[in-house]
């Protein structure tokens, strides 16, 4: 599905002629470059814009397909970056990742964009109000939906921070709940996320060093800006994951110690009720000459003398943790 | 054993003359190049093969012992390219790795094949279906052969994670069931898959770069393609990798949580069997004098007043969650 | 909020004319260079204070924003320097961080302060007694920031250093007080540690290699004695970071312990305990027929005989350390 | 302790002249090598040889002293090769460590083993019977040793997985034995062993790269065969040393696994004692009015309901595997 | 505190004239070097001594300074080496450590020794006694005092593994001790080891490399010489820091063992204990009718009854590893 195409010349969008063949031949003998954006394409689709533009074969096999490492890589007359898109779904603390293609060449910039991806309209509205960037051609584009991309990459990582957080005060907290499976699960996103977007860290470092071919010499600071905002996200993450392996070794101890609780409990309890039952025992005896048997007051000496010494124990226990 | 021979010229298969030395002499003249298929040869017939196309002694060494490393190996006249080949078992979830092994050279692509490997058959029917791209060489081959079998790293990496979100289930699931060894199993798998696929990163990234010796440059392109797909399956099993050592911590973590339940288990059974075992033992004593003995309800009244305790105990351990 | 500035030539203070864009024009034209200090500047404010000194847009983003990842980037005419500076808060034992943002053209260097950062008024004065260093211009301010900074990171390591002491000392130590989640939170501590430090690494060794580009000559060692500090305080850290993940298995390996503990001592009861209970159920039994009820002194002797037994095995309990 | 000795010319052996000495200068003067076996040699001996040969002094210490690193070395006239060479003994199980050192020279190799090296004899025995290969000088006879030592770390690893596999079958097997010291103890053989190969990678690659000094360009490729063999027994080292790590958790995990089920006895234990225990223990009361014990089927009614719980709970136990 | 000073030429000593700045200058004019040792020297001094020397100011501050990271930089005019020096105190297995700062220039070696160090004076005595080493010039010297401290290295790295096979013992072995804090304390020890010496090995190859600056090409051979000594002190600290991690694990699994005895008896001495109990408590029961009570030898039975039911219990809980 075509979502949107214009051409710009010196920063400036011309949505006239509306025929892309026309806006193409345009761009390619006036300047400037076409932007176009498509969503999901078929393949039928998508294969008639890359005769249009001339793709190679390769590039137009992997913008179907999608499933891609996200990486940047230059054909001939073509440059491609793939993208991993992530979002947070505040409901369940899921990430779910879409993927954006980009394709790049000297006159135009094809945006395809796989599952839900970040809402690119708004990329295109904040460029076309900033002429002077978009004059900078497609690779201020390209920056554009990187630096959009990015953005959502370190608003996941606070969000798994959060959730750290969150599991941290399981971890640690008085009730009893485990927060193994929930530790175990944010690694388990947090894994995935780094893989979504570490393997990115490399393309990224060739198009900020100065003197990255196709790129303008203008647009290497902003690339290093974006570089910088990444390899945040990716240390935020490596510090995450680091961090969740010991809130794992930490819920095992702190397990333990709720164990040792209960155990103490159990020696106390058995400690409490095997003193009256073992007297109440001896006096149950059937021998024929038990003296206090015989005694007026035996009985209610015994059961007072079992109270007292069970309230002893029980005082006992309790100042010492063990009740 | 043979399995199939032909002579390509420009992407169109010549199985004819039938005799391998003719279709050898004719690629080296005429140019083209001759495909030759071979399965698990005995000495015998690869020392024929190898003094057919002159191959270095190393290499032929290699062809017959297996059990090699994956890797891209340039003799002079001859390059080899080992490759693990990997299957996955669905019944007892267990991989099997083969080897393919490759002679490339000016006019000739000799692939030999231990273990069950993968049906290279399909490869050459897949390419003679492809002409252009069978025209660019045995390095074409070379590609289609690697494509495939990492094709398959892929699907093994994705029945990898099924198995791991089957263990996570046994972990975290309510039946009481051991995963320990299934987590432990995986992780020796993991292990083993990722010693047969990450090797091959290195020199497959050689042939991927610009300006490789021996690849032309039109098939550079497909070659990081095919080190995009590699590196995806290598990135996956790194993930499962760190992913199962968590596992089975968050196991640990588990099993001691059902031991703190058994245990609190205990602590209530204790208590509610205590309570009435004591009381009985106290009014089975023989004391001459025990009022409560003779009260003509005392026996209702005991039994009564011990069931509404114990009841009160079971209610309250139940509420705990302590039963 | 403009903290202060002046004009300094040959390591000398003008601070004459006090119209700061009289000095930026005789810096630029007499030599020297003008050191303006910031702290938390309003966005109207430093851009203004940007259009004097003429900034790269880029740069005058990050000095707004602030949460940057340490780095040292060179624009054209300007090059910045970011820096995490941290405090240890005796009061909970917490880091916090704050940021140093230094932009250093020929003739200035424009410090900006966000967070509760170091005095940096203390590094002004250091400097103005040390007139032959501050000669040396701009980057010897930044030097001299830089090692105050990295001062307090070893500061920081140092304190570390007591807590992880004190970790230990709980975890070893006789009472019964669980240190998981001092170690746990002592871990992340570390980790957002490092992460404020080590990226530093990498920007401090270009400026301490030999040639850097805009940095004295006579100021390489200075940078290379405080890349030593940095990597110093890298390297506690580091150390540290290993050691409380042993540190965290060592607390669950004494958890264990004190709960082994327990768990003999409830052997021990219930064996203390049930040797007199059964014996005085035996001599409860209303057998028509058991001679020793009927013997005088069965009663005291079997009562001795359990109070022999019963002091026997405490004996041997509390020898064997099960009691 | 001189071993063997004999001048090598275009791959063939002459022990005549017997003289060391007068081998030494016809092998200068007319070409070949001579090959001397040196093991265990006392400092006397070993220092005239140095002198016969003209060593480096360092190079003649190291030759003395043992306890070296691998590593290849070269010193003016003269290489030093040390390898470690590793033995499995069946016995124990453990792995002992021996070290050969050549100084290789144009027209020399000198061998020295210490330690129970492996039978060099065979080496000179199979190169004399390939005197193509022999004929390729000293270097030749360095790859064969190599080829033959890293055959014996091949071995070994292979050794090693089956302990593995064997510790495994401890861990996950149904008797009670504890494998973590076996574990532990293979883990620590692991270290070892990785210890005595991985240094030799580097070197290795250093003589198997295409150029590599004073080794003729035909022995490259042999050089790179034998530096893929090492690598293989690298990685499975590797990979054993993290399996390893993860069989000590799986093993803790099955531990208290079999914990959990002697918990469950206990509590199960508990409940069916506790039963007839306390239900004995009312109808032993002494009260005057327990109509019970006045039916004449009492006692046979109680009994058999104690009969029929007990066996209820029995059951019930059994069946949900608590006993 | 000055220790001792000579010129040095062609390897020979002249003490005379006694006047360092005498000596200094014949240095510089005819030849050879100045060897001045100094221990804890005061500020005052050592200002007096750099200022003879002509030092940079900063290798002055660090001489003083101390809590250096070992490194090798170089001056103008003057080399830096700082090394850690490392001993270990049988008496509470601890390690301590000094440092030793050497600078070298052209025509003197200024060795500064903090902390109870090395005795360097064997090392000059050696060194005294070897004068073609010596007149190698003051890098011999540096040589030789590394040499001196790396051995030191090689020692602690022994008596750590002994430590390390005392804890094993400990973990493993019959007696009931917790391992735990040694194994720690041990794994603190090692890390601490590390750092003083892993941050030597760059500087260190810096000065083996081939063509170092200032080194003597015939020194190059022994600075890689002792190279290889650290590297592998190194190698065997991290094998037993990784060693140590597996060590605690295993600690972990055993403390849980002896747990699971522990538990199993417990088990054993309820169901003991419980037999008995239960059936005296019901011929306890106070039934009218109770045929059992009123046989002859009903008491003899079931006591006998009970001690051979005890009996086989007790046989088959101490055939089955229960008690």
């Amino acid at each position: 599905m075509i979502v949107d195409y214009a051409l710009y010349q010196n920063g400036h969008r011309f949505s006239e002629p509306t025929n892309l063949g026309e806006l193409i031949s345009m761009a390619r003998t006036e300047g400037g470059f076409v932007w176009l954006g498509l969503a999901e394409p078929t393949e039928a689709e998508f294969e008639k814009i890359a005769k249009d533009f001339q793709f190679h074969p390769l590039a137009v096999e992997d913008a179907i397909g999608a499933h891609q490492r996200p990486k940047f890589e230059e054909f001939p007359d073509v440059s491609v970056a793939v993208l991993k898109t992530a979002f947070y779904e505040e409901e369940g603390s899921l990430i779910s990742t879409g993927e954006i293609l980009c394709f790049i060449g000297d006159y135009f910039i094809v945006v395809v964009r796989h599952g839900n991806g970040a809402p690119l309209a708004n990329t295109r509205h904040y460029l076309e109000g900033y002429p002077e960037q978009l004059a900078k051609g497609p690779y201020a584009v390209l920056h554009a939906i990187l630096d959009h991309v990015i953005d959502c990459y370190i608003d996941i990582s606070v969000e798994l921070e959060n959730d750290v957080n969150q599991a941290e005060q399981k971890v640690f907290g008085a009730e009893r709940v485990s927060a193994s499976q929930e530790i175990y699960l944010l690694k388990r996103e947090v894994i995935e996320f780094r893989h979504a977007i570490d393997p990115l860290l490399s393309p990224l470092q060739q198009l900020a060093s100065i003197g990255a071919k196709n790129v303008p010499a203008e647009l290497t600071p902003f690339f290093r800006d974006t570089l910088d905002h990444l390899a945040r996200a990716s240390d935020a993450a490596a510090g995450l994951d680091s961090l969740l392996s010991s809130a794992l070794q930490a819920e095992i101890a702190q397990v333990q110690l709720q164990q040792n609780e209960d155990m103490r409990k159990i020696t106390a309890y058995v400690a409490l009720a095997s003193v009256p039952t073992m007297v109440a025992g001896i006096y149950g005896m059937n021998f024929d000459t038990m003296p206090e048997l015989r005694w007026k007051y035996g009985y209610p000496m015994v059961v007072g003398g079992l109270l007292i010494i069970s309230g002893y124990l029980y005082r006992k226990f309790k100042k010492s943790g063990w009740l």
